[in-house]
């Protein structure tokens, strides 16, 4: 079974909100952001060897990142490394890499993740994403099943408002639960609500389902992009056709209409996910000193507490008195500010 | 006259206080640390510009910062940099360059200056060292007056605790005062009270005097060094002999013995000096935003204040939410800290 499974890395991200540690020119997942010697799309992979054959791995990226992605992951193969001309949400993305690997293998069963997502712990990402496959594999001694496509849901630890949530209803088997709706990003007094509840999970937008159900998915809510996906297979016109499809993501454009036919399940899950998103996040992640500091690079914090530092590539920093604030270099560009103020951090790199 | 004029510039110094802007390597006086597109000793060449032929211009340096002279100072012919194999503090430094001035110019007329302090007024400067050069040049006509030397007393706007100061008696002629006493760095209450007096100058290091003036005074007071200057001058071999000078300031040396002789003058002047000693004394010279914060460097401040900035080499800084502190990078070296704990950069940079 496992020579069918296929991994589809999506890494067209920009990251902005890293600057200047992330840059549209070289965005957060081929960064190390961890400081662990290894970047998270190198990460990503990582967590994943053993799920699929070496030889099933496929990045989908943009056209400018082809040569990062080269570099930091020589085992893909190049004719896996799919170059979008432009960015088309993810719905594009996701059924350009489903056609591709249909092609090549027609009883494919996909998992689709992030680039730029951590995962603590990895052995247990491998047993949920065994028991997903699993559940959404060809069944060759039993009549095709109807169409499942399994999202990871992850259990949330506190009431955040910066994820969308996936409500479940029934149990199914192996630990896996009817979805009953998507929910977006809530308000606060939703998101305690939905943590009190205990049947709301955090989407982590980590997708598993065979060749078969993805292509029929789209012929049937995105006929349009079907048809497109249908003449990149056929006539290899990427650059044409690509920028011309619908902007959508794969929420709108599958998950919500799929749950609505019965379609989507879920996958409770505990393995020490993050998605990144901010420096909070990364504070929360990084091994933290005895005032609450955590630091990438060399770095030399004198009277500094709850601080989050990413220097991975000066020679020497030395901060004094600082308290909760976020510091931040590459290639010789620096940002100190307020963590209170991140969600600004945008707005000043565009000066 | 002016063509027996001659400058000597000290640039041995390593300006650790100034880490990371300054270092080691690269201190101070080959910085541009106000941002104008000249270092501090290219500054200091130029306000002397006009005052001695362009020829008669000296450096004397450590050793390592031969290549750098040359390449800020392509002007200075290369015999007259003087490259110490070690440093022996001031009096040895002084001494070897008017040596050699001497012997090349038996009539010579020298000032002799740091290389690393900033002068706001380089009108007035010219003003008044020509009025010292005036006061120690040979008279061809009359018979050679007694030896006299002038140090430049800087008018005191502050109760300044961090300089020596001149204490001066009776005027002589052109703006000229004789020195009753050096005094050393005094405390709070003994600087205002310098400062209340009027008759009280900082000791600015600027020293003038006429070849025969300086060679004569050496053999008076310190004959050993003295003695070590005829042999390295006869035999060249500033790499045996120079190390083992003796390590003495010119003060000590010189300038206390002769005072109390009644050779010692001073011309007191107000031309916007400063040592820039350190980053508050940078931070009094630089230009400042409304919000008191003087920056160098392609430097964005959002919401700081009474900030000092010097980004020299950086692409991009953007700083947010910081009141009264220091940040300064150079070559990937970075520091932030506050401008209260500057005199601990030292030690913080020898982590």
């Amino acid at each position: 079974m496992m020579k069918h499974n296929h991994v589809v890395i999506m890494a067209g991200g920009i990251g902005s909100r890293f600057w200047p540690l992330s840059t549209p020119e070289y965005p957060k997942q081929f960064i190390d952001i961890l400081g662990c010697g290894r970047t998270l799309i190198q990460l990503t992979v990582d967590r994943f060897l053993g799920v699929c054959p070496d030889t099933n791995f496929w990045v989908v990226t943009n056209c400018k990142y082809v040569d990062i992605v080269k570099q930091q992951l020589p085992m893909i193969p190049e004719s896996h490394i799919l170059a979008e001309p432009a960015a088309r949400n993810t719905a594009p993305c996701i059924a350009w890499a489903c056609w591709e690997i249909k092609k090549v293998d027609s009883k494919a069963n996909i998992v689709v993740t992030p680039s730029d997502a951590v995962v603590m712990n990895p052995q247990e990402f491998q047993r949920v994403i065994a028991n997903a496959l699993a559940f959404t594999a060809y069944q060759d001694n039993t009549p095709q099943q109807n169409h499942r496509i399994v999202t990871i849901g992850i259990k949330p630890s506190r009431p955040e408002t910066g994820y969308g949530y996936v409500e479940t209803s029934d149990a199914v088997d192996g630990g896996i639960y009817r979805v009953k709706e998507f929910k977006e990003k809530p308000d606060l007094p939703t998101a305690q609500r939905y943590l009190e509840k205990g049947n709301y999970l955090w989407n982590a937008g980590i997708f598993v389902w065979n060749a078969d159900t993805i292509t029929q998915c789209l012929e049937d809510y995105k006929p349009n992009i079907a048809a497109d996906m249908d003449k990149i297979v056929e006539t290899g016109d990427v650059e044409h056709i690509f920028p011309q499809c619908e902007k959508i993501s794969i929420d709108f454009a599958v998950m919500e209409p799929a749950s609505k036919d019965g379609k989507v399940f879920t996958h409770p899950a505990d393995f020490g996910w993050s998605d990144l998103g901010n420096w909070a996040s990364l504070h929360d992640k990084l091994e933290k000193d005895e005032n609450q500091n955590g630091a990438v690079g060399n770095v030399h914090l004198v009277e500094c507490s709850n601080c989050v530092v990413h220097a991975e590539n000066a020679k020497k920093v030395i901060l004094q008195g600082l308290d909760g604030y976020v510091f931040s270099e590459k290639n010789g560009q620096i940002l100190v500010c307020k963590r209170t103020e991140e969600q600004r951090i945008k707005e000043w790199s565009e000066k």
